[in-house]
């Protein structure tokens, strides 16, 4: 029996579908929240109910805290299931929750106001034992000073305005030789762009992969690693393509990231799915960037490699029931390609990809139109395989035969990322699509 | 390198699309072949090349051997994959693509014919130690000498009118005492009804189930079994409904139904995708049906709960590859739901599950016209997940969703069997979905 009877999604779109359908799972009754501007939307057919939250500005409905606190109040929920983005990660709405006695599905508003601020979390992952990007804790005039700080980093070591911005008075450094001419131009460079001479180090990383694990912890303290992602693929710091598990990664690597994520999650007290953000540069070497107190929009390519309903057990945590699984049986491999309207419009022909080795998350159907105030993202093609190029040849022949009519996509590029021959052979870095893209 | 560079699909509808993406993986060209009532199907559209091989008869495109083979020729196809239903099972097709050299994608004319024939195939399993449903070889006239092959054979058993039919002169006998009455009955009520008093017994199962095994054979003598399915929920003989794995099977009864497919997969020198079907009636009893020589419809729950690409598999074989694995990781549980159209017209609106748990594989699109020249089976939704019940769970919610307008099908039905008690308890056997239906 569920302790939870009735969840309000406070989403929409794709992921509103997903925590739909896991809600049907337990027999838990699911609120849907809609804009004026998602009547029609499939998030709203598929609940059992479902109420409208406002207009469709995203402040005046879906970041509407008031109005979603009363839709939940009116519609007799205990609990709302946030998603991704919206008000997913946002502390002051997981406070009023706790305060109205609906249970947020997601960690404390403690924890997410930790996680949400830069510095707060890096000192709080420090203290947990988790590498962070080596730097100086503080800024330089000197150049004596600076030096010594650059042989503890290691180099190479990228030296930054601590005024900065734009690329101005930055240099990387590749060796101590070097350091003293290079110091001189970049300080006189800030000097001159920002009027001051403040600088700054950091370990310079030449081709980091952005490389995430996938963690899980309940209300009793134990905390899991249920795999790693590879989402190296970003244009303008959005994921494009994303992998499971990440190749690159050795295994004891893997491990070691396993490890200090877990311990991490039990030492912070976290409750829910969270994901551990790192830059990874090679074995033994990676460093923690953030952490997202949510479900990803990634998620599914872990639960085709590791045989687990990331958002049931996400919903089961938060019912208080102990994880249920000590260890994951992972196999396969698993890629996602982010679908996204470049324009709002009906969409008048519609072929989404499925069968063998696919799977599709979207919230889309001939004759629905795809409003311009939402994410862009419309659909997540996921394609599966035994090993990285079946997976990606699968997706190639998914992709090759969608049709989504009407809009301009994104879907040309995706197939035109997914043959290029360094992307085939994985010889990318987080730098790599925007170059493409340019 | 593939071997094969160009392969004919002899079939139509979501088989064909599945065989289309199969190709694609291994870079295979793939010839699609259509009668005019199909040329605006998603087949035609998916494969890199097409043929109109005739008029929407049946026996005038799709079962029109002069044609597909003419269609390989003009193509330069290399191999003909049949699918399931038309020629897969037809001997004279596969002999004569052996005579043009053109590889038929399944085992060779001869065991084909072989496992064709009734009483040929039932011999060549005895022979290879296959447990076949003990019955009398041969007919009695003398109750005495039925009465001592009753008791070979073990009560409860069946008594049958050689001349009969119609359930006349049929009889279960459930122990010896009842043996004289019931026989002077049936037999007198056999002479009365078809004039021939000759009687034969059988072995009397009460309520079995249907459970295949899944088994693969290279070109190398090595034979594996990929996994069972239990597809007792049948309509009118047609599955219905198919899980995999057969939930009622004990796990030392699993492993000797493996080993007698195997072997007698390795005895006769079979070649690509069989299935060995079997009727089980508890921990140790399981009878030989048939084999199936070709990729069975609901080959789907055993991709999804052995992570093998069965028909990747498949065309490997056929090229003269080894089976790649020696042992199957075994997971999850999925189940199978047909969908059939109950009528032909156009689909005015299509909403086919898809997202986590599930996979559907059809061929339809909105827009499409259902024709009525052919198998009413449209789409295939398929549901996985942990257990059982999560997998049922998977299926009523995905079922719940989907819409398939413009014509009538069994979409309802299905979500009612899905939903009777006896189905959720697993307390079914092949009578029990004719006894509902009725």
């Amino acid at each position: 029996m569920s302790v939870l009877k009735k969840i309000l999604i406070a989403n929409r779109g794709e992921i509103a579908v997903r925590i739909i359908r896991a809600c049907k799972l337990q027999d838990i009754t699911s609120v849907a929240v809609y804009s004026t501007a998602d009547k029609q939307a499939m998030h709203v057919a598929m609940a059992d109910e479902s109420v409208c939250i406002g207009g469709p500005n995203p402040e005046d409905s879906y970041l509407n805290q008031q109005a979603l606190i009363a839709a939940a109040q009116i519609t007799h929920a205990d609990a709302i299931h946030p998603g991704y983005g919206f008000l997913s990660e946002n502390a002051d709405f997981a406070k009023l929750c706790e305060e109205q006695n609906i249970k947020f599905i997601g960690p404390s508003s403690h924890v997410i106001s930790i996680m949400g601020e830069k510095a707060a979390a890096r000192e709080t992952m420090i203290k947990a034992g988790v590498p962070v990007i080596p730097g100086t804790e503080t800024d330089f005039l000197d150049e004596a000073d600076a030096k010594k700080a650059a042989l503890e980093i290691g180099y190479p070591v990228m030296l930054k305005a601590s005024a900065g911005g734009g690329g101005k008075g930055m240099r990387v450094i590749e060796s101590e030789k070097e350091f003293d001419t290079q110091f001189e131009l970049a300080q006189a460079e800030a000097k001159a762009a920002f009027g001051d001479g403040h600088m700054y180090l950091e370990k310079f990383l030449a081709h980091p992969r952005h490389i995430e694990v996938q963690v899980a912890a309940d209300q009793f303290g134990n905390a899991i690693a249920i795999g790693e992602r590879d989402c190296s693929l970003q244009q303008r710091h959005q994921k494009v393509i994303e992998e499971a598990p990440a190749s690159t990664l050795d295994e004891q690597t893997r491990q070691e990231m396993y490890d200090v994520s877990v311990k991490a999650a039990e030492d912070i007290n976290y409750e829910g799915l969270g994901t551990m953000e790192f830059l990874f540069d090679g074995p033994g070497k990676f460093y923690f960037m953030e952490m997202n107190t949510r479900v990803q929009v990634e998620h599914p390519i872990t639960e085709l490699t590791a045989d687990v309903d990331l958002v049931d057990l996400q919903i089961k945590i938060a019912q208080g029931e102990p994880i249920p699984f000590a260890e994951i049986d992972r196999h396969n491999f698993a890629l996602e390609c982010r679908i996204n309207a470049k324009t709002a419009g009906k969409i008048d022909a519609l072929h989404l990809p499925a069968g063998h080795g696919i799977r599709t998350d979207s919230a889309l159907y001939q004759g629905y139109f795809v409003p311009a105030n939402y994410d862009s993202m419309i659909a997540k093609v996921i394609s599966y395989g035994s090993d990285r190029e079946t997976a990606i040849k699968q997706m190639e022949a998914a992709l090759d035969k969608t049709v989504i009519g009407g809009i301009k996509t994104n879907l040309d590029f995706l197939i035109q990322v997914i043959q290029e021959p360094d992307y085939r052979i994985n010889h990318t870095d987080i730098g790599w699509l925007d170059k493409l893209a340019n």
